[in-house]
């Protein structure tokens, strides 16, 4: 977890909420749409996209819906499109076993239950558990918030929004799966950043060690005395966080309950699904603000070797229960 | 041991039984084959066999018919030729000692014991002590399973089952052969992933330090003091598996003696054999699933450096006892 | 750390202030400017500026004044010239939240008040919380002194100014931010330096371990102990550093807060500006050196990974809350 | 003593005892051979050559049978061909002192006594103090076993065989020479082996730390702690196989005069020498197999850096008291 | 502080003191020189130069002469010129401040107090303290002795006297600046070579780590606990020398600050001048020796990366006081 | 100092001494040599000289009788022609003032006085303080043996031998200076060889960690701990050699004193001149042995770094106090 590890980041200036709004105008004029879209909402929905990604999405939606003999494209059409775009096409000759279906259904409702009462976590998009892509077992999807800067707090919470998924599948099933990987990945990623790179462990004190340059250092720029002291500072950080995380769960085991049987039973839920289900949000809900320049934040750095399709939506959704 | 040591993987889209069966289909058109052909069955012993391959199992088929002066080619023929493919031709003039047959046959029936009384193990579909290729001096094969998660059950199992070797080594003749050393780098290499990158474990926590994008780091990612704990977690994983299997082996002591007496004398049992001479496996035995997409899994990273030929099978495989 | 990373320095002889009058005065020639703009106050404001700058501020400040309808290029438009060229042009569509301004303008608050009241910080230029460029969410901008020796005190100083921000935040949110994380960086550049390349620490001793050759070196010049006592040492440094600035701004609580709510209501704060908020600083003003070989400093060596665009300012400016 | 030192072997197959007698035919049918010749003994005696090398040979004892005036070619030229392929042309001018000449006698009668008396060490072939080629100034060559498989005490006894010649010169000498280095070499790395690649060691347990694809890795896959435990582990284990031998040797310390003092008067000995010496070796003599394979094991790695010719016999031969 | 990194110097033979006298006679031939030149004097004040770097003192000196209106060229001009070429043309648009001036003279003249009241300094030649070339801010300049061995006391007083301007800040601002920053990088070197080198430590004892070989070694030679030794040795080391150093200035204090005040004054003091201020040098003045071959010495090594105008001088000069 | 320094060497045939005489005879035909010209002499005082060498020095003898009208090449002749081969033409310009020269005989003297009273130690050719070629100040040649094996006491001696120059200057001078750089770079090159590659330290053990292909490796082979060993028991032996040179030239001060004014005086001794100054050797004169092969020797590896006109004496001889 070298700081010199965040540097590689190219920021190529995606187009930001009006941005997606106007290219997606210029690429739905020659097709028929249904006059109910809202162009607005899907441009919302597709945070990160390049202009090429939306004609992309607007050449699948009509597809799709010409696929279905339908007369104009319609929303769900365009969702569709946006999924495929983002996770590849579905893979429906996967065979999943039962109890791997069960693992990921509780383990998804555990990201997205932390998510709905966790104060700072973004507000829910979807939570699905059809596969995608070659890596993805089933994912929640957020609303991401256009966010500049994190406080501690904040990012705590999105520590245990991460390892919802694994907690979940303790307390569920009593075991835990390989499936958690990716989560506790990033949540090292951004422990560590904490304690050495934003300065936010008392021990460690006011330093940072993130370098751009630094991306030929062959050593620490820390004593081995100072690595050891991160490493148990990190390490108090994530049993905390997973501590606080499991009791959120058992305090909202029925809730679990509800959304995993629901994700069994429908393999997809919308915010709307989610909020029949166990009653709204308890935080006022702000708006959706545009993350066009997120891949630009270097304070929560995105994973380099995150495949490029996944990356328009982390960190803000937690993508997970990796085959 | 290394989390960057997985991320090599190039993931190669293999065709799934379905897909194998009509690729056999394909190439067995111009074949006179035996009416009682089945070719699913066929295509189920193929898993992650490219087109390719299939193509030259039937080709090889057909000549080892042929040279039995066969008027149909028949299964046995496509089973050797399947074993020609993955193995390269049997070394006839190998010669063996009577005494490494013996330690072979133990070692390999230690295998097959473990793998039939293990829970989480894969169901046998053959053990043999003909060896093979370069480095194989016998070998059992499991039917695998298609499976996308692992819980830690099952990792602990298939490290007992790949230790099944040496502990029948050792318990049938006070000694330990070098024989083992291919299923040591086998579970080395599963334990440290499931410390080091599942976080499977209670002291290191809930950390992942895989990171696909580390091809070129020089550095430990963590302290010491961290690497002194995992191995001191990897080493008590290991010996809690290895006294478990042995505790197995002496339970099953006789069943152990029945199969490797019988493989010194046969060289080949199926799992039928097995069950003729040691009873029914004592757990449900489920559908043999497709594993075509297996080489995709990042979960247990096969071996870089494993012969293409041999990484069709494993990790369901212990193909073991190399000279 | 290493003292290695300190060398990769080019020294490129930028027009001192005499300099850059002249190199002004060619490219205002064909601009009609107003008969109030002060010469010597655009050199002085465009320290280490290199004459290709310089003409570019001149075209921009003529563009700027022309899309405004003047007749005359003014001050003002110089002024807005001289900061697009430093920063590029303003992003007014970023869209900060009204909590992160607040987070902002306290932070940014906090570098001028301790500048203002340290008695070896630099004179403050302006202040201000709109974004600009990549990277800045806010910056405070200094007049540099031409200076090529540095004592303890006058090093101090400049970490504290540089944790101003920090403690701003802790002090009136009780939480703090990743926005420091530039600031940081800072700070443990100088006090690295202070401990391993001037010997300013007594523990460590007269030594120093920067090496301009050392470009190609694998290893630490010194042992693991010593490494433990860098450490340790530039930790109390900063922890001493971090509470002289804490208890500043806690006897400057009311400063901080009005400057902060200025900077609220009118986004950029002038010398002047701050001077009637607050009252004269308590040190005389002395006269505003050249720095324009600054970047040949050695001493207090600047980022080599620093946009360049930021590079004319530091260390006499703290640009911090980043995004 | 990296695991990733071993993997650079590169198997080219050799042909085996069979291969070679053919071989041996082809290249014999010019030459005018004595009736009383052996091909299949000269098969035997020449493990792990390549058909280039019986060609090499058959011309050498063409030519030394032609230069001592011979009719037909007789066993003994092909003998002396057969050293010289192995080991270049006896270095005649070599001067070396009669002080060194009993230091080396005692040091082979030093290896040959142990591997007369120990259970798994081969059986001897011959043993000589004429130096040969650039390094060796004496060595003691054996019959290989065809063998796949090596259990501790097997190993056990390779080591002790293998310190026979320090051994020797310490009881005999009371001194000790720098004439092991290639001895320890051997020992070091097969002793690292036993615990590091082939788990046979109880304190560091059942792990394998062998990966051939860390051809490029930078750090010990393990900790310093594992690192140590592995060193004193490795100590104890050549300590106890060193008392082992000056205990094997003190009980036949007249034996090993005997042979001392018959190889400087003979310089060279064969095995029916040494029997009539000593009387006969007390373990059943076992086939001589072929070990023409010899050079794939890669349970035993050979050296990487030693020269091909030596490398025909090792390990089954301690070629040492290097100049 | 690696011992390899003493070994790129690469040595080209310098003309000696005898040579250097002939080449500037040689290029003194189409020059008009006054009658009084004393060309002997030339050449002692031109160690290591090359024959280019006396022809171009020699052209330099004429046109300083010719722009004076000068009918013949004085010792003053080729005085002039030598610091020319050595320190690039005078710099005197630096502003330096009259504080910053003062630590400079008091720095310097720390340097010159402690080489003429240390026994085993080089006689001074002149000190000032008018910036020169793009580092220097001040340097004192000695006439080298042709030395080959030096012995731990000589070492020692070179120590000193280059500790001598730190010191002498300390004392007289209580306070130390970044100036020293040269001095300590020179004594850092000076001590660890010692230590490490020349085997003149009694706990690291007569080793000499030294080893022109190891360019490409990427581990110390020796373990972390003699690496810590070192590290300890070398700053008692230092430590010690720094008291000596401070002791002598404290004594000497009075003609400190007649040097400086007369630096202040006239920016440029020639050893007579200091001779008048302070008396004579209390050690026989021994010939100034020839020190052409200087730079082949590998006692002392040279900085690698030092600019090669300042070579010539150290470690005979302290050039410091660095900006 | 890693076991894999040692393997660059490349070892080029050179002729032996016989094979010298012959090379000498064919360049001495066209010359006019002296009667009384020991052409086997010459032989024996080339050893390690290539057949270009040996020309060169036929040439250079003719060339320096020729310079002295000398009618026939005689001895004295062609020992001035071999010594410029070796050391390059004397330069008598050096400068080296009364005290250095003092030092140099005395250091000179040292080795000398060993190298007579050490029973393991070569026979002295000749002892110098005229100063040769780039480095060397003075040296002590020795006659070579032919030797193959060393033993502890051997290694010893050698050891005690090179030390022998420091201990002189630190018994007559209570000074010890940077002349003995080369000495101890010799030695501790030994001493690390006995404990890490010939397994000469009873608690390191019989280990040799000697690696001819390890050229790239980057790591120790061992822990820390075992780094920490070998460290520590070099010291001790090191510190051993030194007390016993010590106490073995405090008891020969005499012949030291008489020595070293002997060569202040005369400024080269050969053996015969030693022997009218302080007796015969008490040891045997053995044979003047050949070393023709000597650098094949991989026992004690000679430098790499080592110049190839040293190479051709050392271990026998101890060239040192370099400037």
């Amino acid at each position: 977890m070298r700081p010199g590890r965040f540097d590689r980041q190219i920021s190529i200036d995606k187009p930001d909420l009006k941005g997606r709004e106007s290219i997606f105008k210029v690429h739905l004029k020659p097709i028929k749409i249904s006059s109910k879209l809202d162009i607005h909402k899907l441009a919302e929905q597709t945070p990160g996209f390049a202009g090429a990604d939306i004609a992309n999405v607007c050449n699948e939606a009509a597809l799709i819906a010409a696929r279905k003999g339908k007369e104009s494209v319609e929303m769900d059409d365009f969702q569709d499109a946006v999924d495929r775009v983002i996770g590849g096409l579905e893979k429906k000759n996967k065979i999943i076993s039962p109890e791997e279906k069960r693992i990921i259904a509780y383990h998804e409702a555990g990201h997205a239950i932390c998510g709905w009462f966790l104060e700072h976590a973004y507000p829910l998009l979807k939570v699905t558990i059809v596969p995608r892509g070659v890596a993805a077992l089933g994912y929640a999807q957020y609303t991401p918030k256009e966010q500049y800067l994190y406080n501690t707090d904040q990012l705590f919470d999105q520590i245990c929004m991460t390892l919802g998924g694994r907690a979940s599948e303790e307390l569920n099933f009593k075991k835990i799966s390989t499936g958690a990987q990716n989560d506790l990945q990033q949540i090292t990623r951004i422990a560590y950043s904490m304690v050495t790179v934003y300065g936010m462990n008392e021990k460690v004190g006011n330093v940072s060690f993130y370098d751009p340059a630094q991306e030929n250092s062959f050593t620490k720029p820390y004593s081995e005395e100072t690595s050891k002291l991160i490493d148990e500072e990190v390490r108090k950080l994530i049993d905390k966080a997973y501590e606080h995380t499991k009791e959120l769960l058992r305090q909202k085991s029925k809730e679990v309950e509800k959304l995993a049987e629901a994700l069994l039973d429908k393999e997809v839920l919308f915010q709307s699904d989610v909020e029949a289900l166990i009653g709204k949000r308890p935080y006022e809900e702000k708006r959706a603000l545009d993350v066009s320049d997120h891949s630009e934040h270097k304070n929560v750095p995105s994973e380099n070797g995150t495949p490029s399709g996944i990356s328009v939506i982390p960190p803000a959704a937690t993508e997970d229960v990796k085959q």
